[in-house]
């Protein structure tokens, strides 16, 4: 399908890596069978493995009765929101929302009052839905923004509601009570499936599909990378394989894992990957920090201190072969730039794939650890191998650091926090907790 | 200047940091004095701190020049590009592209061909201005699309040289010589400023000039800021006291230092400061990663990680007191929404500041170290005062770190590697390395 993975004696074979590969092997085997096993019975978290086969009708019709508004507006958070912005990235035209025929399309995914209205400024109410995605309806940054767009659309004369598509749990909830009571347009997020796993769902797909996005192509190419996972022996496996570096890595003093794609249309591809890598297996003490870069720009940022400081990362580098255009460089004729002659008639995206082959080779020359991921081409079809590659990379990398890569228990305490500083009924001994923690965070003040 | 600085027993006095604190404070009294020194005598690197007294009258003539275009296309990497997006983000109303009035801007900060050509098909080459920054004018990934952009627009019909300025050293360098050569204009990057700590130069100004932000401002809170760092004993001087901190945290286990700021407008500030420090600290083994995150959004993101995960981390938040403008919620009333009565008539701002306090109260709770930065709101004025803060934090870490903070000679490397793949002359023996270096990256590979 167009996907290679190299694992190279610099992704650390050298290192005695070998040895401890194969006796984890045993473990790594486990984890597959685990996932394919929850995903045989739907268990809870379990769900993505399972997308594949979904059928894609009610989202594609969702994405037609979309694609004729001027505007839309997707109020999410997390999960509910990465994933749009990285399809939509990597698969339409850059800087779409300056084009012509699709509709505009605004992520209302932070509770910045700066942004939401920076956002109702540049819609016309009558001319826009409205999309709110919460699998409970009660993540409070998505539900406080939803019911101000939709008090909005209401002042705009239109009746709001026939504008709204909200995306939620089927059966439970706040948004789904909603949808039943006010007969709104809904789209599920099945119930097995998690956050920041739901982006080959209605989640991710219906505004990629409004947009213009060849969202069949994405799940046709998630399909394929699942069966060429589910096929091979273990130990030909590559997102085990990378799993188990990353495991192994990260309890051998080197904590933080960095994505590095060197193609523009993949920047939002490393902050969705560095959602769920953290969130799943970030827990029980135990985990490893996501690092989402961008190349070639962060050669200019970090590479001084991923090459020169601490050996305290596993790399991995994206590349894409064939780019979507390419620019052939002028030919130099100033006399004052003939030092640059070197690049005329050079290719730009060749340039740009030198790069991160001379990144990579400066990290091993530096002995840092490096793998190699390397695109045919980005479209549909290799993108939606890609997600699902790395869905099932972290599932297992969660199994093997023995924690649940499906939940995440940690964030409920700042939740309560703010629920209790809002004065929520029943959150009182929890403001008063909350209050007591800022007090030593806050004490020690010095004002400029 | 309405900025503070909060170091509670939460950023690590609890855990015998105050002896440890207290034990270098002659190294921290002596890095003060190399800053002043050093920017006393303009040495190499240090003329940063001296920005705060130049001369704005270039800048805003080249500003004002440049407004009258309808698109400016700015070609810089790294240092030369970030400081833009950074100051355009944090000053100029939001999707400000979408807007009226001002010029259009585009960034061409990575030789990708996909993103370049998206550029071009944006603008009209006439009524284009093309900026190109680069204090050394050898930059592959800068010049590369410079002398593309150039070519397109002389291929539109005009005189492409009338509408061209360069950003770069004052006297040595291939940009100079062109200038020099063709009579574009041009502006000063001083010597003793590196590309990273250039933001307060023609750099970063001169763009967010023309499009419409007060650089007065911002260079008048940088030099409030300067004398309020100069005037104080280095016990009571706060970005003394964060260096301390993330030295010590750095060399204790905890080798990420996490900048969280709430506030839509300083996401790219995180990323400005994310160069800043990876590429000043990170050197001789040395160093530590910088973490950029932008809250409330990561809540959903990273900070199961942050609670949950491995104590390895220190983390900044910022918060803004009084944002640029608020959103009252509107009134709950439909019976299945009830549940959500607690945000009636809230403020929407309100409840992202009542967010970031749960952030740093949970990390409280969960025994990790927390910085609480706050701004009494977010203009020109606060923003030059953080800009300097975090430059002069980050000099300051780079000297208790024994490394020289103003170099960068671990991206030599990559850069020698790639002009070796492009067959540029006197680099074969670096292409023969790179080959051998990507061989052993490539090996193992598994095709999908």
């Amino acid at each position: 399908m167009g996907i290679s993975f190299s694992f190279g004696a610099s992704a650390g074979r050298e290192r005695g890596f070998a040895n401890r590969l194969a006796s984890i092997a045993p473990l790594c085997a486990e984890a597959a069978s685990w996932i394919k096993d929850g995903a045989s019975r739907d268990e809870s978290g379990f769900g993505w493995y399972n997308l594949t086969e979904q059928d894609l009708t009610p989202i594609l019709e969702a994405g037609e009765w979309l694609s004729g508004y001027e505007a839309i507006i997707d109020v999410g958070i997390g999960g509910s929101a990465l994933g749009n912005l990285m399809l939509n990235q990597a698969l339409l035209p850059m800087y779409f929302n300056e084009g012509e025929g699709a509709p505009k399309f605004y992520l209302a995914d932070n509770p910045d009052p700066e942004k939401a209205a920076a956002i109702w400024e540049r819609v016309e109410g009558k001319k826009t839905a409205l999309i709110g995605v919460s699998k409970s309806g009660a993540t409070a940054e998505t539900m406080s923004q939803f019911l101000w767009f939709r008090s909005r659309m209401a002042e705009s004369g239109t009746r709001p509601d026939d504008d709204i598509l909200v995306i939620t749990d089927p059966k439970g909830g706040v948004f789904r009570s909603f949808a039943e009571d006010t007969g709104v347009r809904s789209l599920v997020i099945p119930p097995s499936v998690g956050g920041r796993y739901s982006v080959l769902s209605a989640c991710g797909l219906v505004t990629a599909a409004a947009l213009g996005a060849d969202v069949r192509a994405v799940l046709s190419g998630a399909g394929r990378m699942k069966r060429f996972l589910a096929g091979d022996k273990p130990e030909n496996n590559p997102a085990i394989h990378l799993a188990a570096l990353n495991f192994l890595h990260s309890v051998s003093g080197r904590p933080m894992t960095v994505l590095m794609p060197y193609s523009n249309r993949l920047e939002t591809f490393s902050e969705w990957f560095a959602q769920l890598w953290a969130e799943s297996v970030g827990k029980d003490g135990t985990g490893s920090t996501p690092i989402r870069t961008l190349g070639a720009i962060d050669q200019h940022s970090q590479v001084q201190l991923y090459t020169a400081g601490p050996d305290d990362k596993l790399y991995a580098i994206i590349n894409v072969e064939e780019r979507g255009c390419e620019i052939e460089l002028p030919k130099v004729s100033d006399k004052s730039l003939l030092s640059l002659s070197y690049l005329s008639g050079r290719k730009l995206g060749g340039m740009l794939g030198m790069e991160a082959a001379s990144t990579a080779a400066a990290l091993v020359k530096a002995e840092r650890p490096v793998v190699w991921i390397e695109l045919a081409r980005l479209d549909g079809e290799t993108l939606g191998g890609l997600i699902f590659f790395f869905e099932y990379m972290t599932a297992i990398a969660g199994r093997l650091m023995r924690i649940n890569p499906f939940d995440q228990p940690g964030v409920e305490q700042g939740k309560r926090y703010t629920y209790g500083m809002m004065g929520r009924d029943n959150y009182s001994s929890d403001a008063a907790e909350a209050a007591e923690m800022f007090r030593r965070v806050k004490e020690n003040t010095i004002k400029a």
